[in-house]
């Protein structure tokens, strides 16, 4: 893409983003300078995919502590718990959200000054987004590798560009896979019910000449059957010790891969791994019966008729070929052994 | 429902049918006496589901024979032929239309007189819709049988009496269900991409006072592993010898019930049974894409980008727990003998 999904722009102190609810009509790029209005973009999903709300939660209290009035360190510390945890509350199911949050608040509280608190802690959110993109680019290369050399790739949701601050993670593995040389189609799911297939998978493949078609969620089994898919990639929003949390609809896409014996893979930031916890103790976000009552302008659902609209499922890990990160690919059984200790960074 | 789906106004000598493709925002009858209006209709789906279709073909046929301006039998029956081929090709994956409509022209072919070939139209036209109630209730009555006292059922797309003239097939065996004092609750699919599931079973669910909650179709899975669907029911638009067509995410439903060792039950008159085909025999529609970009008013596909809209999948028969029709429930393997000589029918 030409900018990065999220981004801090150093002249006026203030944080820039995407706006992906107007895409694909309208590309349009907000700048912000009130933590408030961050947390209802992420509540909006106007920015949204776990690394790229780890960016944004990152230049959240970054913004917040830049932004501040306090005149001692005790306040301003008090200031960026407070954003910490507005941001923190947006959505509570993605890790990367408040891992980020956390990373930045930690500088702060270990800061010394005023002026050292501000300034490490807009470098530390800067870090965390350079280090998003490279990580993208290793996670690219590791999962570029796992593909066959003419391949049609299903994709669920959008863990591309636009989740991450460039490249993308599951988007990311099709990308370096044919920067690499080799051959990839790509078949969207639309994703309902935010579409974000249609809108930002399909738009930003596009955009870069990738082939790519859409399909609704429920014809991946029939392509499936048919021969059509070679290999599965989707991101991730929580790994813990036994299961993937991602969009609604990920967990299908695993028992159809495994019955007609296709891969799935999951390609994500090790930063996602949380495997000090298990399925359990993770709760799923429900969102609004009003995101499947209307279709742009129709009411599709009948008054007093009540919806599920779960954001994510839990895709067991026995259902997962592999978990791509920047540390390389993990199979399963994903023991904390075998992850390197990834319990440690909760 | 207070009316049928599709009927015949014998005062006008035309066909009126509740036009779907507005519901849940409008209930309207539309009245026509126009063939090609009614072709237009059923090809923009205001009238659908396999039987409703039968029924459609047959009054459409009636309909042509009826108007029919011929002063000779040879010039009558070269426009009822003309006609049936025109309401054929509207939906060539659908067999109850194709049957429907070679039902009311034979008998127009068979007759002496031009008035004996118009009484005779409207008269079997008329006996496919009665049949078509009745058998809804003997289908419901069959499939009721096969339900736990209590439990919720998922379906998908809209098997109901809106798909056929009353009662509906898998949604008659959720009426019959409780008409017989069993607690049932319906999860129904949204079924993109026209949303036949939130527009039309929701709705007229709801307007019974039976307990459905909406869901996308990609969470079906998800709602199978927490242990909240008890029995899967579909309708279908054809059974082969080897599989069950019907709405695109039928399949997907199939495999995740069959992960999840629930029941997958397909519920359809017998007429929709097509021993005599095989899978490979069938063509399956593949609709506009249009359908998957737009939502109401908004664009959500980019442009350029294609889409692959199938309107529907094959099961294959071992997925399928049992099909319920009319003369009782068949457990595959549905062979010809089991099937008491179904392929007499086509």
């Amino acid at each position: 893409m030409d900018r990065d999904t999220v981004s801090w722009d150093e002249e006026t102190g203030s944080i820039e983003f995407i706006d992906q609810t107007l895409l694909p009509g309208e590309f349009r790029v907000v700048r912000s300078d009130d933590i408030e209005e961050l947390a209802a973009a992420i509540r909006r999903l106007a920015i949204r995919g776990a690394p790229a709300l780890g960016v944004a939660g990152a230049f959240g209290v970054a913004l917040a502590v830049h932004r501040s009035a306090a005149s001692n360190l005790p306040d301003l510390r008090q200031e960026a718990s407070r954003a910490a945890n507005l941001l923190k509350m947006t959505r509570p199911t993605a890790v990367n959200l408040a891992w980020g949050i956390d990373r930045v608040l930690s500088r702060v509280m270990a800061a010394s000054s005023i002026g050292e608190a501000q300034d490490a802690a807009v470098r530390e959110a800067a870090a965390i987004a350079a280090e998003d993109v490279d990580l993208c680019r290793a996670i690219g290369a590791h999962g570029a590798a796992l593909l066959p050399e003419t391949c049609t790739v299903l994709t669920h949701c959008n863990a591309g560009a636009l989740a991450c601050v460039q490249w993308g993670t599951a988007l990311g593995v099709i990308r370096s896979a044919l920067a690499s040389g080799k051959e990839v189609s790509v078949i969207a799911c639309e994703t309902r019910p935010l579409l974000q297939g249609s809108r930002l998978t399909a738009w930003e493949l596009a955009h870069e000449g990738i082939d790519v078609r859409v399909i609704p969620d429920s014809a991946a089994a029939h392509l499936m059957r048919k021969g059509e898919i070679d290999a599965v990639v989707v991101g991730a929003d929580r790994v813990t010790r036994d299961a993937v949390f991602n969009k609604i609809g990920t967990y299908m896409h695993a028992v159809c891969a495994r019955h007609h014996s296709i891969p799935f893979y999951v390609a994500a930031p090790y930063s996602t791994i949380d495997a000090a916890s298990a399925e359990d103790d993770v709760v799923i976000e429900l969102r609004s019966r009003e995101e499947l009552a209307w279709c742009g302008d129709r009411q599709v659902l009948p008054e007093g008729v009540g919806a599920l609209n779960y954001a994510f499922d839990a895709t067991p890990l026995d259902l997962v070929t592999a978990v791509i990160t920047e540390r390389g690919v993990f199979r399963p059984p994903l023991t904390l052994e075998a992850m390197g200790g990834a319990q440690r960074i909760i």
